[in-house]
């Protein structure tokens, strides 16, 4: 006998990329920045007042409102603080789906939607991306769904839609649809959604602090969207989903708007150089706007190449999923990691 | 038109107690420790390496499982690390009930129950309790609930119920029902319900670290249950629900045992204190094993009587709410900050 839901004991829980500690690893599976975080952030930490956590945070997270709204001008109540970008999906599935409300999405994308929508009890379409991974615009419209999802810049593809054609998207919803979009690696892409809250009431930009300030590890995410829409997501989320520490260094990283820009661009111009490397050995490497590259192993067995990888040490991420099975997930690295990875591949190819 | 689900639209958010800010004043109105945390979590902090956070953490978080279950005489199986108590709430009612399975508890209690439920589409029943707050086992076994929830030593009103009456309330509902035992104030009780982990199959204890530790603003709680109850629970969490600082700056706290020990003391012995003087002005004070007292103002108006002493800067909590109408929820603070009470008190009554 269960005392759990009966979709809870059917389900299988979210997998995490596999995490390898120790010192020596070139971790390039979770899409991780290699850089460290801000020094500001870091101030942050160290003037941090730690009797103040005898209170409890501000349950909104003010003053990490105020700083990015000023950032993608928009006003604070254009903002929702959440526990990681992944606590934004969980108040989104639970704000506007259920067991007769689906989502739909292009896929193959982010593995933790359809886990998110189980737990919720709600049915999903996964409108399969064309080769050229542009936007399945029709079939989403189709699917009648509560909530579209797209990943943009997509993974594990690292293909980009330009917010033109989701406007148009996000309009054709209207009326219907609330339209998310996970920008979760939009820090690495040439364009984002960002003005679209002001022109679509039915869009929520999804961001996250755990790509391009290198604040995994802080659990930090926000939405930007219209205010009425934030309104409802805040009856929605715990009721202090972000605690005191979070909330001020997460605050002084998205203000060090200059290390951020500095820190991106350091990871683009290795992304350009470790994308030429993996073509040069015949790997087919679709061009990438976030932090990782997605690499078509055609002459080689993939699995097996990133077992031969993880056996030196080097950790990259392979999906058994269809449609993925002949390819690696590989996050850029410092520009030493890159090279070890590449001199890695040249012996295993 | 709305794009949010019915339920959604139409319940009110939880409100969380007003968070006055500024100095010179006394908050007596969140149950929050009046005591800096531990120095261990001070140091946890100060020697955290920051450059550790462009890493995710752990998925769960397994320092502090590991030094939890040696502080409660478990496994860390036993253990689920939750973004405070509430996050804990969360992933029990979105584990255990939905439209068709329903939530019960014996109230008035923690008001954030009723707002979960809604959320997850269930239903509650709320059994009174008699006047001297026993456990209500009849009407809670024959409620037909999938989960019921005790929240003991519980809140608002301090009243503690002896774990030998919630054993046999755990064995009446095996096979039947989860029975969550709301702990949070359990650091300032006689005794607990953690043995009955390794004696019922159906018992999740909920714990935080934001009353006895002085961690409200860090946000941690934990689940202590069976080991198969934690798995299921592990696949509701959100997939990195607890941060890597939070993770360090807990597992320090709760392993000073020594400073919690004593700080606990330092409250239950101001407790004892505001307890006589409030009784000497005549207020009805019930015996508290909390952080807090409620006092019932029979010769005076309840609601009256926070206003004035929100004026002098001294906030306590009022519930506008049935049978509640005539008291004052108040935490136990620094003898200083009690003095002020009890000074202001003298002069209103």
């Amino acid at each position: 006998m269960s005392y759990f839901r009966k979709i809870i004991d059917e389900m299988n829980g979210y997998v995490p990329g596999f995490q390898p500690t120790g010192t020596d690893i070139v971790k390039l599976n979770t899409n991780e920045n290699p850089y460290p975080p801000s020094p500001q952030a870091v101030e942050a930490i160290r003037n941090f007042d730690p009797t103040a956590l005898k209170r409890y945070p501000q349950p909104l997270g003010d003053s990490f409102c105020k700083t990015a709204a000023d950032v993608h001008n928009v006003e604070p109540d254009n903002i929702l603080c959440t526990n990681g970008g992944d606590d934004l999906l969980t108040i989104c599935f639970r704000s506007f789906c259920d067991e007769n409300r689906h989502a739909a999405f292009p896929g193959p994308t982010y593995s933790l939607y359809p886990v998110l929508a189980k737990l919720q009890n709600c049915k999903t379409v996964e409108i399969p991306f064309a080769s050229d991974y542009s936007l399945p615009a029709n079939p989403l419209v189709e699917s009648g769904a509560a909530m579209v999802i797209v990943c943009n810049p997509n993974a594990p593809s690292g293909s980009f839609i330009q917010p033109a054609e989701i406007k148009k998207l996000a309009d054709r919803l209207k009326g219907k649809s609330i339209l998310l979009i996970d920008e979760a690696y939009a820090d690495f892409a040439e364009s984002n959604c960002v003005p679209l809250i002001k022109e679509c009431e039915n869009v929520i930009i999804l961001r996250s602090m755990s790509k391009g300030y290198s604040l995994a590890g802080l659990r930090f995410g926000y939405a930007i969207a219209p205010k009425n829409i934030i309104a409802g997501l805040r009856k929605v989320k715990d009721s202090y989903n972000v605690d005191a520490l979070a909330i001020a260094t997460a605050s002084a990283a998205i203000w060090d708007q200059g290390y951020f820009r500095e820190n991106v661009e350091k990871v683009k111009a290795e992304r350009s150089r470790l994308t030429a490397a993996l073509r040069e050995m015949q790997l087919e490497v679709r061009d990438s706007q976030t932090n990782f590259i997605l690499a078509g192993c055609t002459n080689s067995d993939a699995g097996k190449v990133y077992e031969d990888l993880a056996k030196q040490n080097i950790y990259v991420r392979y999906f058994k999923l269809e449609g993925l099975e002949d390819k690696l997930r590989i996050t850029i690295g410092t520009k030493e990691q890159n090279d070890k990875l590449i001199q890695a591949l040249k012996k295993i190819l």
